[in-house]
């Protein structure tokens, strides 16, 4: 099976205008097929606060209202992936930006509401994926830029998590190519005492948060990096967005394995 | 050649939620091949007046400095972009929303500075529009939904007009699709004594302007058509979005004819 590389930038590092531009060069030197599936991070927050809309997040999710939904439907749709689109296209590698709602290319589900309603939040899943119409672009070397909105079978446009969107895409993808997939941010990978652990099993996750090397930001991460191993995605790594070659050939970031596979 | 409808609606519609769901099912129940194209207006304006960001508009422009720049990609390349691109899949029409941006579909160059310093503007030419990606997802049956927004070759996102997108890529469209152009807004075409011209030739321009029936928003759009039809468009309406199936069918709106062309 041919390889396919999905980058996950987070927050922290579209915030950043330098380290965004030069983590874009990083990505579009890489090998072979990609994808790339970014977050949104403060820039939703310091639009809500411009335009006097509150904040509320809980368990590190936001909760997204209609006017909250407006703002990250046009920070993340509009002002963060088309930048990163256009950045990539300078940079030599064909890209087209879209989300989950583009021909319902990521169907969701609005969240029920359970302890807490989170409004306007997708929940998806990978046997939805139009996996068919990514693997046309990717067939004609076209790079996917995908921002974390998606659409119910209404139109409602929805939230969703960026993680939660890239690990699932991996998953879906899986079946067609050896995906390699890359959770990102500004960390070397998991550290230990400023050492970055190069592997993580599953069953050494309760230790490590029972030590506090995995701290509460971490926890969401790993959890996602297992679901895609267990959905069949083939290598799945935590590491620093300017590392990406070094990551995909073992030299760089955390390798998350689940022991019942070995590749 | 088959037969391509490009419609381009604009903000007065876009602006009003109950008139852009109606537009949009009549889109989406128009036979054959489609492509639509949206401007921004109010919206953009008023996230400029809640952000404190002064909008400069000079004959009909908006002059487009940093701040207005992420205003409008936020608005219409995110906000306006989506939703419209999420209710067409959700009223059974596959439809992706792109920029002219996206693996630089529609190149531009920032305007050169004369009298007047319109900032991030692009400016357009129909040899340089990438039809063959259009194309390949026309023949997919994947209407393209697109922002007015472009990028240079460097990557910097440019504000584009909104009729000089849909004019420019029915021009380029029209190698290879019969192709019917038609500019949509909230009346019925352009009006004489509220009673509907039924067809326009270019040698009227001067007469139409001299006797005030042809008004100062309406120049630019019938200056958009001509140039159009020049450029090979086959057929070029003027009409009410709400009358897409009774336009192209000869029954509502203006037609615009180039004398030199006859169909």
């Amino acid at each position: 099976m041919e390889t396919l590389t999905i980058v996950k930038i987070g927050g922290n590092i579209t915030d950043n205008e330098d380290l965004l531009r030069e983590s874009l060069a990083g990505f579009a030197a890489l090998p072979g097929k990609k994808m790339l599936v970014h977050g949104g991070g403060k820039l939703a927050t310091q639009l809500a606060g411009k335009l006097g809309v509150r904040t509320v997040m809980v368990e590190g999710r936001r909760i997204t209202d209609q006017q909250t939904l407006d703002i990250v439907t046009m920070v993340y749709g509009g002002l963060i992936n088309k930048k990163i689109t256009a950045q990539l296209n300078a940079a030599g590698l064909p890209a087209i930006g879209l989300t989950g709602a583009d021909l319902f290319l990521i169907p969701s589900a609005k969240r029920t509401i359970g302890n807490i309603d989170f409004g306007f939040v997708g929940d998806i899943d990978k046997s939805n994926v139009n996996s068919k119409f990514f693997r046309s672009l990717l067939e004609q070397d076209i790079t996917p830029v995908i921002a974390p909105l998606t659409a119910d079978k209404g139109g409602q446009l929805l939230n969703t998590n960026a993680d939660t969107i890239a690990a699932t895409l991996a998953a879906a993808m899986s079946s067609h190519y050896y995906v390699k997939l890359i959770f990102c941010f500004t960390e070397k990978g998991v550290m230990n005492k400023q050492q970055v652990i190069p592997e993580i099993k599953r069953s050494s996750f309760a230790d490590l948060r029972q030590s506090g090397i995995v701290s509460e930001g971490m926890i969401p991460k790993l959890d996602n990096a297992i679901t895609a191993l267990e959905d069949g995605v083939q290598e799945v790594y935590i590491g620093h967005a300017l590392q990406l070659q070094e990551i995909i050939t073992h030299h760089a970031g955390t390798r998350i394995k689940n022991e019942e596979i070995y590749n």
